[in-house]
Formats: C-alpha cells, structure tokens, sequence
C-alpha cells in the first residue's frame, strides 16, 4: 500500500538521520530537506499522537460507562464511534498542506540496460542542485521501492493511515496470544469436538457460502460483474466469516454468562480466527497456481490448495504447541523461577519467537501464537513463579487491551481517512446479507449435526445467541485492509469496514438485550452454574456441560487426549503429580527419573494445590476428575454415576481474563 | 540511512500486500516480485528472530550466572559478547546471496521539468515487462525517497541491522521511563545539588574538553585532519560523554551499595543522558545556523545554540512534568482505579503522549519522558490501586530488561554487521584517552567544587567509584549510530561502539573489584546503611546522607522545593495528608474543598500507611521528616539532632527496580 504512513515514517526518520549531519555543509537542498524531514517526523508523532489520544478517551469514557453501569455500548463501541468523530473531523476540518511531490522517470540513457523481469530494488537519481554562485552540483538520491501504481492521478494521503502489516506483525499477534492465554481450558476442551466444528468445517461452509451468494449477486449489478471473479468473492467470504471474541468476550465476562456458552462463543471466535487467515491464504494461492498454469490445472490447484491449508494449519500449529513445551521444559528444569524478571522475559521471548518462526517458515505466525499461548497457559504457567504469572497476565491483559482498542478506534478513523475506499451500495448491501446468511449457516446446520450426536445438546437458545454472537472485528479488518489495490479490494474494504463497525456497535451493544429474550443464565458463578446446571438438566430446557456421563465418539477423542496429557504431558512439562515415574513403564525408569524433578518428587500433594493458583487447581482437579471417569474406560463405560459430577467441578476460579475489567 | 533493515522491512511487507493480490493476474514479474517480497519478509523475520534467541541465549545465561553467583559478568556484558560472536558468524559464516539491484535514474524526458530546489518524494518508474506473447507493457511503479547516496560503490548491506531512529523511537524511552519511575526519590532529592552538578554541568566540561582534546589529537595526524571539523569531535564529545545507568546499577543493585553512592550514579548517569541528547542536537542547530549564515554570525549562533539547550531542556521538561502532573489528577479525581486495567491503560497511554508531544514539538521525547517517569513515581503511583502499582512497575522493569539487552545484543552484532564502520586506529585510540580524561574532568574538579560548599562531602573514594562507573552505553551508541554519513561520522560510530564494548565488559566486570579496592561499604540494607553510615561518620571516614543537619544554598532550594511538594503539590495531587484545607490559605478554602477527595479527608493516616506500599511510606516519612526539619526553617537552622536522623529515616524500602533481579 503506498499511502501507509509508516513507510513513510520510516523513511523519514532515516532522513532525517542522513540530513542532520549533512546539513552542516550548508547546502540549500540540504537544508530545505531536512526542514522536510523534520516537519515530517512531527507529522508523525502527531499521527501516533492522535490515536493515543482517542485511547486516552475511550480509556476515560468506558471508565464512565462502567463506573455508572451503562451497558448500551460497549468499549470496543466506543472506540470505533470515537475513531468515527474524529476521522470525520481530519477529513472535513483540515485541508491537506503538505502534497507529495511525484517526478516520473526513466533508466538512464548512457547506464547498462536493465533486463531482469523484476523491477530494481532501489533507484538512484542524480539531481542537479544549483549552489549558490550559480554553478550546480549533482547529488545521487536513493529511493527504494514500494509497489505498483495503478491510477496515476491516486494522490496519496498520509492523513492518519498506517501499513496495514502493521496489523499483522504488531496488533494481531498480542491479541491472539492473550486469547489463547486466557481460554478457560477446562470448559474449552469440554466443548472440543462443537468448538472445532464450528470453527473448522463452519468457517469454511460460511466463506463458500458467502462467496457463492456474492458472487451470484454481483452477477445481477452490471458494473460490478465485470471487477469481481469468483475467486474476489470468495476472499470476501473467508475475509468476513471469523467472528471477533473481542467485544462480545468482555461483555460475558461482566455479565457471568454461563460458561458453557462462554466456551463455545470464546473457542469458536478465536480458532475461526486462525481458520480465516489460512483460509484466504489458500484462496490466493489457488489463485496464484491458477493463473500461472494458465487455466489448465483447476482441479490440481484446489487440491494444493487444501493441502496447503492443512500443511500450514497443522505446521503452525504444531510450532506453536512445540514452542510452548519448549518454554514448559525450559521453566521446569531451570531455576530460572528464582528470577521472576528473567523468567518472565524468557516467557515473552518464547513467545514472540514462535511468531517469528512461524513467519520465516512462511507459515502463519498467528496460528502458533494462539496455540503457543494455549500450550503456554496448559503448562508453563504451572511452572512459573507467582509473580511471573501475575506479570505475563498482567503485561498480556494490557497489551491486549491496548491492541484492541486501537484496531477499532483506527476501524473508524480510517472509515474517513484511509484513501481507498470504494463505497458501492449494491455490493455493501450484498455483503451485510451474506454476511448474516454465512453466520446463519455455520450455527444452525452445524448445531443440527452436532447435536446428533452429542448427549448434552446445544439448546435452540443457545444457537441463537451464536447467532447474534456473531460479530465482525479485528481479523475481518486487517484482512480486507491488507490489499487494496484493485476497485473490487476497495469495496472489499468498504464493506467489511461497515459491517465491522455496525455489528460491534449495534450487536455489540444489544448483547445484554440478546441474552435476556434468549433466556441465557446470565450472573452465575462458574461454581453456581455447574449446580443450577444440574438442576436445569433435569427440569429439561438446558442440556450443556458435564458431558462425561455418557461417552460419543468425540468425548472419546478428547478424553484419549486427557489421559495422555494427564499421564505424559503435564509430568513431562510441570511439576505435577503423578510423575512420569508412576506412570510411565517401568523399563524407562532411568528415563523417567531424569525427567522428573526434585520438587516435583517430594511435593506434598495438598502443599501443591495450596501453592499453585486457582487456574492449576482447575487444571488439578480437572485431570482428577477425568481420572476417575477415565481410567475405568476400557472395560466399563459411563459409569461415574452423574450425581458424582458437580462435587468434584465444584471449584470457584477466577479465570484469566477480565479478571478486573 | 540507506542501509537499514527496518525500512526495507516496511517497503516488503507493503510490497507483499500489494503483490498478493496482483499476482492473481498471473504476470511473471508479479509472480517474480511477490516471490522476492516472500523471500524478504521472511529474511526479515529471520532477521527478528535472531535478536530474540540473542536475548533468549542471555536471558539463560545469565540466570545460571546468577544461580551460581558468579559476578565477573554482568548481563549486559553478556549481551554485548553474545552479539558479537553471532555478529562474527553472520559476517564471516554466511555469504550475502540476496544482492539489491540498483538503476540510476534520469527524470523523463518530455515531463515537465522539476525546477525545485528539493529532490521529489516519490519518483514513478515506467517499467516495461515481457508479456508470454512476444508483447510487452509497461506497469508503473512506485519508489519513495531514501536519503543521498555519497559512494555509489558503497553496496546496502541488510544483515542483521535495524533503522538507528528505532533506538530512539522505540528502544530508549522505555528504558528512561524506567529510570525516572525507579528513581529512588529520597536520595535523589537529598543528592539533588551534587547530581546536577555532575549531569548539568559535568557533561557540558566532559564534552567540551573531549571536543577540544579530539580535535587536537587531530591535528596530529594528517589523514584524520581534513575530514573533522571541531563541531564534529565536539559532537564526539556530546556523544560519548553520558554514562550508562543500566550496568552499573544493576550490579549496585544486586550488591546492595551505599545508597548515596547509588543515588549518585543513578541520578548522573540518567540525566546526563538527557543533557548529551540536548547537547548534541543544539551543537547540530548550532552547526546548521553557522553554516547557513556562512559563516558570518559564530558567536549568534553560539547563543543561540545555548538558548536551543535550555528552550528544548526546559520544555521537555516541563511537557514532562506537565504530564505526570495531569496524570496524577486524571487517578486522583476519577475513580478509575476501581477498574486496574482501566487504571494501568491510562497510565501507559499518558506517559506515551509525553514522548510523542515532545517529539511533535520539535523537543526531546526522551528528556520529557524521564521527568514524566519522575512525576509518575512522586505523584500518579501514590494514588493507584494496588494492582496497578504492580503491573505498571512489573511492565517497565520487563521493557527496560527486554530494551536494554537488545540495544546491548545489538552494539555487539553491529560491530560485524554495519556496513559503516570505519576503523582508524589513531582515533580509536584518541577516543579511548578521552573517554577516559572526560569522565575525570568531569568528576574530580567538581567534586572539588561540590565539597567546598556541602557539609557532608563526597569522599575521595566515592569519587573514584564515580569516575569507574563511567561506562559508556545505550545513549551513546545511538546518538553515535544516528549519523553514519562521512568517513567522519563512521569512525565515531566505531570508537564509541569500541569504548561501549570495553567498558561494559571490562569496567562492568570489574565492579565488584572496585567497589572493594575503593572500600565502598557494600551488602548494607537501606535501614542499617543510615545507622552504620552515622556510626562512621563519627569515625571519620564517610560523611555522606543525613545531610539536612547544617543547611547551604543547595539544601535551601531543595527545601523550598521540598515544603511547596509536601504542602501545595502532594495534597493537590495524590490523597496523602496534609489536605489542601490544610496548608492553602482560608481565602481558599472553597477552592481547597473542590480539590480535596473525600478519600482524602477521610482516611487515617495509620490506615493510609498501612494501605500504601513501601515506596509511598518511603514518601510519606521522608516527607515527615522533611516537614520537621523545613518547618522551623525560617527561624531557626540546623536546630534537629543529628541524633534523631537514624529514627526518622530507619525505613526498610525494598526499591522499584532490581526488586527480584
């Protein structure tokens, strides 16, 4: 994107790093540069300046809402209404002074002709400087490349605009660690086998659904068929299908709704997330595959391009669950713990680097950093000293919140001042149908299966508010943002921007309304609702949690899993009981003692709990709990009788998040 | 610079999001450059990614240097040994197989002609590209301005190097957040007098002597004598002669030194950071006028230089206390505290706008964020909620950690890495004299002077552990990386990089030697130190602390100060007693209502303590103590006991910073 201010930061900044000294020749070019520079430069503190002003704001304003217990609107509301105002009063109130100056160029004559097929890297123009006593000197400038131009006449603007990449590599990532940081685990993996089907086999129905039904409108607007192929449309699906968890997380959490719910709202809205960043990845890759074997190989395409959804889903994966384990070994057989700022660097660390890693390998670094912060949560945590863990929350909770509410305050700004937008009503109409139709179709069918097979079942009221949950944020933003050089894109933008921000203020702000027509038990207590729960159960209107008494296939995956974990993983990773010296063979003894620690031999059982915070004692008497329903599995089936259940979930937690907020 | 990492970081990324999409098109150079920009942004990642396995590398290790005490080392040793021996692997074990492809340039032909004085911002390229079919088609694309190129031969290197006004913009302000928010105040203020002297005035000495010392060695060898003015070894002077607080007080810190010795190293070396930056940029304006007016108005420009130091000093400062002050009202009059999160946002946002006002100013970030971090710990921190206090302190202390050892980790690969080093042996040499002389000019005349007017004078061997604290560090480094643009200005980037290596390790290694040679009382608690310091000094050989007993002209001013805090400023402020009611006159009172809390008038002082943490007590005592000396003040002077004094300030204070480390 040429008009991203921060490119032009960058560049400014270093001028002003080459200009300073050279001014002191005295030159009038140089001279009048620098001025540039620096004028530049405040320019860009301004910018900055800006937002974290607008922050300032909505920081002071959701205080008010909060402090006087108004519900209608929530924060992320406000900072995109804020970000509205005032991109509308940079728009409309200030003219643009300062203009970019273009010179349209060509090779030098005289040079070695240049024949590679890719554009240089940098330029370098001599520029005649005329001195003072009327001779002129030349000056060799460099300039460095930055993309294609396709309107010529496209002024660029610097107006309050930032690389969307930003968002990628600086916004994102924090955010989606926080949220894989701070998933309630127990009641995550309880919903496993729904939260993956929605978010999996969902996401993907809604992006084909919403790009075939786009696709099929634009067909009926004459000017628009011509601009978009279907392979646009479907970008728009896997761009706008991800719901966010942002607003309508925060809005739980103050309200306790019942947790079950939170679950599955929480666990679809983060790996939806995952699954639409990898999912339009594939879309361009089909679309790039596609268009070099010059039309031939549609069907080969598809297929690399499903393997590559699936080779970068799992690898990313797999690098952030490596990374956490890693940070869990690293924690557990150093005593770095003694050293809480040490340990806590060594956490951030580990964590930014799985990012890194996953974006060298060219994978997606936002996938392994959600799943680095789950694996983090699952077992380092465990390891950490108590300020460690106090601070990693603490720092996380803050950059999360920091990120988050700058995405939707840069949401409104840009509504106004980002330059590429294209307002076209039949698409934006086009897209809020869709959009609502996709959501439609990923809760309702989805729900129907699932509850075929599933014991407790999902509730009808329970799917309408996943309906309604269904807000478009941050991850729909920066995808839509981050190409925006075609007229399609630009509505693409347009369009996503509308729906992201109406469907944060509106839905957002009806949340509480929602949950009230829909009956959701709302002000529980995670340790009341599993009691009420029960009682509910056998009144028959609501069928959730607790899902152990009677096994299905997925319940047998995820207990599979539990039993491994229980026994090998939380060992291996924290100093949890039993150790891998009870329950590995006795033939790897040698092995196992290796691996298991000091503390984690002579460890009180009842000492340990005492110690370790609430989120462990979860994770305690979680396993505990499985144990017991495990262990027997092989021969005998649901035998825990499920009178059994709420006594051993009985546990008060503070989850992570939103502790406070 | 031409040669920067980050700047190329952008233009890629920029360049994927431009090129994703285009690709679809299926062109071979769009297929070529979305390759290339692939490849460069996961260069870059890698480029990240190796500076966080620096930090990860040390980060362990220093943990199992301090788990086995081992001293000779300190951690930012660590990083800098670290960053050169990966630095010397990246140069030597790895050959450059990405080459960047230039093209000169020449404006087009028949566009109109470019007739200003400045070169353009962005130049267009029409760039013809081969189609399948034999035809070709020209695409334009888009450069933006770099800087001035000086040896065309001089290839861009991207290895492992970031954009110097990162260091400025990013890695700095943290850290010298930091140090103004873990500034230990009490001693601060009781050194207050001393520490100006040596930051305000020994740092103009230092960089004076070292300007004209350099610029005479100069003069002795005939290939240095042309390329240096005296404002450039003047500007070497400003550059290299701040020390660093990071080294040197982490080990005071670790070691539990004398506390007005740390106070003096602490309080030194963080605001001669702020005076070299001040410095510097005026000898640059001072540079810019003389050459501008040709040479006619040398001593206007002086003056004005001078006037530039004090406006830019005193403004930041003020922006920066300006700040801190509305802060502190911002958490005293709302009741955001109720919300932490909330609380620590607003904190965070707050003392960021103070670097980015400055900045757009036209002032200095980095002094206004120091003064901001000073007002935030004597003001906004007495009024936060307990949680905040913690995550505020627990946020900085992780940048600081994270900022420094990368600035550390990257002195050290730069060494390698930077394309612009220039070696010289004479000026190195000349450096390192210099460096040396300048840190004694600075510290022994004024010693001298100081302890002709202080009653409890500063002992010869403080002196000496002042002069051996004179590492030099992070601020040199960048001020010095700033400029790279003359052979000049490169052997200054490699002298300083030089003396902060050496002097990092080898004085930094040696501290605990010194501190023993100089018989630097070390281990003692702050609460023994003032009981020991009183038993010494009857001894005779310490005479520091305690120094309110007989007054002078410095003592004065800081009790004025000290009375107009605890009286108009605390009150106003925070929520500490005496109430505004109290001290402001009765014509006042309406006014004195408004601005005193109900939390203030209705809180008891023993509760109060008891709900504060240490660093209010510290406040709230050492204001006591201040009030029962001052208050008499005007009558009578040195009328309290010496005898008393160990009462009044037996305070065990575990400080903000180090706490764990």
């Amino acid at each position: 994107m040429a008009d991203s201010a921060m490119t032009v930061r960058y560049a400014v900044v270093v001028t002003i790093g080459v200009f300073l000294l050279k001014s002191c020749s005295g030159e009038e070019t140089d001279i009048k540069l620098d001025k540039k520079a620096q004028l530049l430069h405040r320019l860009d503190s301004l910018n900055l300046l800006l937002y974290t002003f607008l922050l300032i704001l909505t920081v002071l304003t959701i205080w008010t809402f909060k402090h006087r217990r108004l519900r209608f609107l929530h924060e992320t509301g406000l900072a995109v209404i804020y970000g509205l105002i005032v991109g509308a009063i940079i728009r409309y109130g200030f003219t643009n002074s300062s203009t970019i100056v273009h010179m349209p160029v060509v090779p030098e004559p005289d040079g070695s002709h240049y024949n590679q097929s890719v554009p240089p890297d940098t330029l370098w123009l001599r520029f005649p400087e005329s001195k003072g006593d009327g001779t002129t000197k030349n000056k060799t400038f460099a300039y460095s490349f930055r993309g294609e131009i396709y309107k010529r006449d496209n002024e660029i603007d610097l107006k309050a605009t930032f690389d969307p990449e930003i968002f990628f590599n600086i916004i994102l990532p924090p955010i989606i660690f926080h949220a894989g940081y701070s998933l309630k685990r127990k009641y995550f993996f309880r919903n496993l086998g729904a939260i993956l089907t929605y978010a999996l086999i969902g996401t993907t129905i809604s992006s084909f659904v919403i790009g075939a039904l786009m696709y099929t409108f634009i067909q009926l607007i004459p000017h628009l068929a011509s601009s978009f192929t279907f392979l646009d449309t479907l970008y728009f699906g896997a761009l706008i299908s991800p719901t966010d968890p942002l607003t309508i997380i925060s809005i739980f959490n103050d309200l306790h709704v019942d947790v079950n719910l939170y679950a599955l709202v929480f666990g679809e809205s983060v790996l939806n997330d995952a699954v639409a960043i990898v999912l339009s990845g594939s879309i361009q890759n089909y679309a790039e595959r596609y268009q070099s074997g010059s039309g031939g190989f549609e069907t080969w395409a598809f297929f690399q391009a499903l393997g590559d959804f699936i080779r970068i889903f799992s690898l990313s994966l797999f690098i952030g669950a490596t990374m956490g384990c890693v940070t869990a070994l690293l924690t557990k057989f150093t005593r770095v713990r003694d050293f809480p700022l040490l340990e806590s660097a060594l956490f951030v660390l580990m964590s930014y680097s799985t990012f890194l890693i996953a974006e060298a390998s060219d994978l997606t670094g936002v996938v392994a950093v959600l799943f680095c912060g789950i694996c983090q949560a699952h077992y380092t945590y465990n390891n950490l000293s108590v300020d460690s863990r106090q601070r990693t929350k603490q720092l996380f909770e803050l950059l999360n919140f920091l990120a988050e509410n700058f995405i939707f305050s840069y949401i409104g700004v840009s509504m106004f001042t980002f330059p590429k937008h294209h307002f076209d009503p039949g698409f934006i109409f086009a897209g809020f149908f869709c959009a609502l139709l996709g959501r439609a179709v990923n809760v309702y069918p989805l729900s129907f299966l699932l509850n075929l097979g599933r014991n407790p079942k999902i509730p009808s009221n329970y799917q309408h508010m996943l309906f309604c949950a269904g807000l478009r944020g941050a991850m729909s933003f920066a995808l839509a943002i981050r190409n925006t050089v075609s007229d399609a894109r630009q509505a693409m933008l347009t369009t996503t921007s509308l729906i992201v921000i109406l469907t944060v203020i509106l839905q957002g702000g009806a949340t509480t309304q929602f949950l009230s027509w829909f009956n959701i038990p709302v002000g529980v207590d995670e340790e009341v609702e599993v009691l009420s729960y029960n009682g509910v159960r056998s009144g028959g209107s609501l069928s959730m949690g607790g899902s152990t008494s009677k096994t299905n296939e997925k319940a047998l995956l995820a207990r599979i899993w539990g039993n491994f974990d229980t026994h090998y993983m939380k060992p291996l990773l924290t100093h949890s009981r039993p150790t891998l010296l009870d329950t590995l063979p006795v033939c790897c003894g040698p092995l196992a003692r290796i691996l298991t620690t000091t503390q984690q031999m002579t460890q009180d059982n009842v000492a340990r709990r005492m110690d370790s915070d609430s989120d462990l004692c979860l994770e305690d008497r979680d396993t505990d709990r499985r144990r017991t329903s495990i262990q027997p599995l092989g021969t005998v089936t649901g035998e825990v009788s499920p009178g059994q259940q709420p006594l051993h979930t009985r546990v008060a937690l503070p989850g992570l998040i939103g502790r406070h907020l």
